[in-house]
């Protein structure tokens, strides 16, 4: 199993929480709507060199975003131009800082944040969501998953996640069973 | 109040999940002792200069660790040098690895953790605790939250989560109305 899949199925436990983290995080209620979220989580990935999240979570982004790959393509690229509105890239700013080390976003990024009217809960969800990705790209590249070999996989995945979410299925054949 | 638990009550369906994943991951089943997986946090936290989070995993380390307070001294100062295990010190260079950047440890750090004995779960953990700290240290940073007023306050939280762990309460008033 490529990325982050091949390790939720190595230790389970953890699998389930960090999908659950993902669920809530990246489509449960939030301001930002679930392309945005996606698209955050996208561009930390790059920036952080993590292919196996940035090409996942960017197919998430482009299917559940206006303008689709050409915009998530745009902005993994060069934020400061991409087509999407200012207040998001602002917030892809406050992503980046805080995806660059520990500490204080800046007091200019969380200004201009605000200035394009990003409220307390949006720029809450950014940090969270940029620091998380902090995670899991480390926890992908540090034990040097595979990426998959199909390079339609990400799309197919993209369909599933839309559809169905990051919830893992719990033991389907013995649900099936007692059904 | 302080760190993040200021978080985990603004948001609170993220920070159910995040206090599950430090449960899972810091006291679940694991070859690791759960003083030597705060031990590694605090470390990690030491490292990315995220005072509450090195001070808090720091004393919950101290409080499950042979040694105590010293040895947790010792390894957040200079782990080279620290008195722990061989095989400890060689999971903390792979933890400083992982901090660094996301990219895949060194052969060199897996060849010396192996030669001490640490086994694919034992790095695996390692990794992913280094990982989550990345997380949870940008979170705690990156939003600027307080550090408690009272030097005692860590100690103090070490009691209630060697004794109680890390789940969050759910809602214990409305649990008990319906008992």
């Amino acid at each position: 199993m490529p990325g982050i899949l091949a390790l939720f199925a190595y230790r389970q436990d953890t699998g389930a929480v960090l999908s659950e983290l993902s669920e809530v995080l990246l489509r449960g209620p939030s301001p930002l709507s679930r392309g945005e979220r996606e698209l955050i989580g996208a561009y930390v990935s790059g920036l952080n060199g993590t292919r196996f999240c940035a090409n996942a979570h960017g197919a998430f982004a482009a299917a559940q975003l206006e303008g689709g790959e050409s915009v998530v393509r745009s902005v993994l690229d060069q934020p400061t131009g991409a087509p999407v509105t200012a207040r998001l890239r602002a917030l892809l700013r406050i992503a980046a800082e805080v995806r660059e080390e520990a500490g204080p976003v800046s007091a200019q990024a969380l200004a201009a944040a605000r200035a394009e009217g990003a409220d307390d809960r949006e720029i809450h969800d950014t940090v969270l969501i940029a620091a998380a990705f902090c995670m899991f790209n480390r926890y992908v590249d540090g034990l040097a998953t595979d990426l998959p070999q199909d390079p339609g996989y990400y799309t197919e995945a993209a369909k599933v996640i839309v559809a169905h979410g990051y919830a893992m299925p719990q033991k389907p054949a013995e649900e099936a069973l007692h059904a």
